[in-house]
């Protein structure tokens, strides 16, 4: 009974996600699903790579939360659209959740929409929302052994930002184990070292992430 | 539909949930329920805490995780009896679970189980596991945000473990912050302010939990 239920709701969610892709793709706007456990510095992250990419492209993001707008109002401020959507509880995002948020901006224009998960490191894996790919951000504090405990999130991303680095020196996370274990997971996956509240290696990620965009949008960037 | 059936698994987990509780009653076994996002250190934390009281007390644990008996084979190398379990992909420990684990060591002399759940801040805090209390660990680098982002975990819990203290220097971590939004959520709250890795801190939580062991198990303490 709970399996059969539970199967149900992924088919429409599957649905709704298949609905939202083909919207993507007739506006020409990547969209990305972007997850993590609580306090990887999703947020943060998201501030840096507004900043440094709004000049170039028009950006909208979707901000999930079981409760609270602090994220929404902290991206707000760097003056691109946002969304808020509060699951009041609930452990993920789905396909309609982002669809009824997409109501709330033009995607009109928009070359690439961000979607803020919930802080989760297990259930928003199951929902596809549509998205043109996944990204996984893990932090050094959380330890190196994540990815064989959590394998799901980092089996389906594309990129996997390994955030927090410079707080390698304080902790005893291994490097070469995590890219191992991550490799191991996904050979194919792309991998970013940074610190998002010092700027380390976040050129590596806004010149990827705005290849991407300019892929999806047909865009020539200036290089 | 979808809301029904949640109900019934959720009646069916409380009814487990009673029979576990009467079963620790009966034993005098104090039980508690450990949860926290991914990598805040609860294994660390039990390790520690494992080797200051295991000369006092008998001590059990469960160990929760979607995949690899990693946390497990760290807690057998201290010398106590452990369980592991696999949710294969499940966001969190259910009643039923501890209690199979339960069959799997003598509860009889056991004065403590620890079940160390599903690294997730959101779905654990929803399954009564007929634990006499949850004890939320939070880490200093996930940020003081949290409390209020994911509320039900600190409203319920009757301890609060804030680890990796040792961190604070290098992040933008407040204090005052953190204590007054979990106080705001439970005003009854006990906190305490740890680093498992350097072990600051960690003997005003030995002593609370010592203290809560005897009082379940009725075993006088020499002080």
């Amino acid at each position: 009974m709970k399996i059969k239920v539970v199967k149900n709701i992924l088919t429409r969610n599957e649905g709704q996600a298949q609905l939202n892709r083909s919207l993507f793709a007739k506006e020409k706007t990547l969209c990305i699903n972007m997850m993590s456990s609580p306090g990887a510095g999703k947020t943060t992250l998201l501030e840096r790579t507004i900043d440094e990419l709004k000049t170039v492209f028009n950006i909208g993001v979707i901000e999930g939360d079981l409760m609270t707008s602090r994220d929404a109002e902290r991206i707000n401020s760097h003056g691109v659209s946002v969304v808020q959507i509060n699951t009041e509880g609930g452990c993920h995002l789905s396909a309609d959740m982002v669809y009824k948020a997409m109501e709330e901006f033009n995607i009109k224009g928009l070359d690439i929409i961000i979607i803020e998960n919930v802080g989760n490191l297990v259930c928003p894996g199951v929902f596809d929302l549509g998205e043109d790919f996944k990204v996984v951000v893990s932090s050094v504090p959380e330890g190196d052994d994540k990815p064989l405990k959590y394998p799901m999130m980092f089996s389906e991303a594309k990129a996997c930002i390994l955030n927090k680095v410079d707080l390698i020196p304080y902790t005893n996370f291994n490097m070469n184990s995590f890219f191992n274990d991550v490799y191991s997971l996904n050979p194919r996956i792309k991998i970013f070292q940074v610190s998002a509240l010092t700027g380390e290696g976040m050129d590596d990620w806004y010149s990827w992430l705005g290849d991407e965009i300019a892929w999806k949008t047909k865009k020539q960037l200036a290089k």
